[in-house]
């Protein structure tokens, strides 16, 4: 999407596919830097310190991680030994597996000397293709939205509200939540864009509300807490969240926090979508119930970074010193509160036949 | 309640009553700074800064402002002007107004040269009242306390879920929401608080968690995300929040983002208590509804103040510069959602009857 006025991926390849170019989303909103990475090594780092986060861009970015590495050593240990290193970078995250594997499978069976070439045109298919199922997800919920600002009076904004970040920054073009937003936006609709800070790493103030911003769609920031009152006010027309893993039944993990969002647009009648693309859909898990919430440091809740007025950076506390802090990163949205997924092949219902369909259209029976 | 040993008030006279002296709660949690005020000016600036806030301790403090103005014009228009002057401070806090109007009514019908002596003696009586007050909350709280931690299984801890402040720095001593937090502790009940940061003023984690450690009692510092979850997989088994106005119908505004958690409480099957001084009442509006809600400043949303490592105080920026930021302060709780009010007169339904009955216990006629 557009970053003053420019348009760009979040990651692309540099020097003939010698080094690849990303932002450095730890630098963000304050700071837009794009940084070069050389090696196996500098993209294992960029995952590890979540200068690349967002569970597509996580696997796009170890797929171009996997074709520099087959420029440094294309051997069978070469291979072996990139895959281990990059699954060591961030140990929670499925679609960084998903890409290794897939990588590894492709390139396996490859002449050495082939791989280097096969793994380029490999990265460059993955990172296509999560543009591609964004697009196409994007259009759906885009068909959803227009028929929301139908029924609003003529000239009324459309307001939509959004958690944590789904956007283009977390996939390679486009976003999932985001996407139908941004061809809403170049669709001519009047939408406004209710962003989330998303507490404890701030994902809504610090890149939801800085994309959204430079590609010109209005939005306006508010604390986690704001949603409900706005909903009871009148003032959000729909919800759209993304989603980490959406279970067989239907079921939502994402952000914490999502659940109480859900909850009260079911109290106030406005509709719960969640941006799912197929990737995301883990057939193989029965219910929201089975899933492992994964507890992160303490220090995410009682310490905050942002700039002084000076410009610097600075980290500053803000519980009182040697409070206990509780942090589960996820929650999870029981499908009777979603009121459709945005897929890339349709918004369907959050229930079993119908995801299982989805997963049927790409190729995944459901206990995958 | 005690800090660091010794047992304070958040407000109390000194000079002979021509200054009192408050904490600053700005400064919490990290330095406790005892602040004093000279005058009318003093007072209401202290009032609209929030160096005092929580509505409780905003009538106590108003009412002081009203003794402090009465030493400086003692006269009729001194008295509309500092009423004047009081009520423009907070808009929403119904305490505010009941304490200048209280004020007003008692002092209007004297001579001006005894009216600074009877401002005093009030200010000194509205103090010792609410206490009073919130340490009769407290033991109907605390009976309440006692029920559920009886059907937990032995050893157990009681986990209670709270909202922003409606601690002891809220009130003038105990808390609303706290004061059967502070009992059930001294009683020997093993209570565990969850506190809520609160954001965006984070009165939770600069205040009651601040609060709530300095009297001993075991609590944890989550994000206001993060209560549904907890409260899906068990780990919540009651709500205590507090209110800044109930109405006669028994809807609860109270601090942004208390409906999300009354909601979650709801879909869980968690109660919801709402600790409701009867000066929190306000038999004269109907319902939530027609209570205008506060917006503040959206610095309050895009900056944060803390410590930085240093051990100086630093404001952040946490936000793109420039982005819209929307600041609602308050929300509504629908009395449906509510399961008691706990009231110095006992616990009663969020309902008009039982809300007409305490009124009138108070001497407070429903159209008041």
């Amino acid at each position: 999407m557009l970053v003053d006025g420019v348009a760009y991926r979040t990651i692309w390849p540099v020097e003939e596919g010698a080094a690849v170019e990303i932002v450095d989303q730890t630098r963000l909103p304050h700071a837009f830097v794009v940084v070069r990475l050389h090696s196996l090594e500098d993209v294992a780092v960029a995952i590890s310190n979540m200068l690349v986060r967002g569970a597509p861009l996580i696997g796009a970015t170890a797929a171009w991680g996997m074709a520099l590495a087959m420029r440094e050593d294309a051997s069978d240990a070469g291979l072996a030994r990139a895959a281990a290193r990059l699954a060591r970078t961030r140990p929670t995250a499925v679609n960084l597996f998903w890409a290794i594997e897939r990588c590894r499978a492709a390139l396996s069976p490859l002449a050495p000397t082939r791989r280097a070439a096969a793994a380029h045109a490999l990265a460059v298919a993955i990172c296509d293709e999560d543009v591609a199922i964004n697009d196409a997800l994007g259009d759906h919920g885009l068909a959803l939205l227009r028929d929301l600002a139908a029924r609003k009076r003529p000239g009324a904004r459309l307001n939509i509200l959004t958690h944590c970040n789904a956007g283009w920054l977390a996939t390679v073009d486009w976003g999932t939540a985001t996407a139908p937003i941004y061809k809403a936006h170049a669709a001519g609709l009047d939408v406004h864009v209710w962003v989330d800070e998303t507490r404890p790493r701030n994902q809504g103030a610090s890149l939801t509300a800085w994309e959204l911003a430079h590609h010109g769609v209005p939005a306006t920031l508010i604390v986690d807490n704001a949603g409900g009152h706005l909903m009871q006010r009148g003032e959000v027309d729909v919800v759209i969240v993304g989603t980490d893993r959406t279970t067989a039944n239907g079921d939502v993990c994402n952000k914490i926090g999502t659940y109480l969002k859900a909850l009260a647009a079911q109290d106030n009648g406005v509709p719960f979508y969640v941006a799912a693309p197929s990737p995301s859909i883990d057939g193989a898990t029965a219910a929201g119930g089975d899933i492992g919430i994964e507890e992160r440091a303490a220090a995410e809740v009682t310490w905050m970074t942002g700039l002084d007025e000076t410009g610097a950076t600075r980290r500053v506390g803000i519980a009182p010193p040697g409070v206990a802090a509780a942090n589960p990163a996820f929650d999870v949205t029981p499908a009777r509160l979603v009121t459709g997924l945005i897929t890339e092949h349709g918004v369907v219902s959050a229930e079993k036949s119908a995801i299982s369909a989805v997963l049927e259209k790409v190729g995944r029976p459901r206990a995958d």
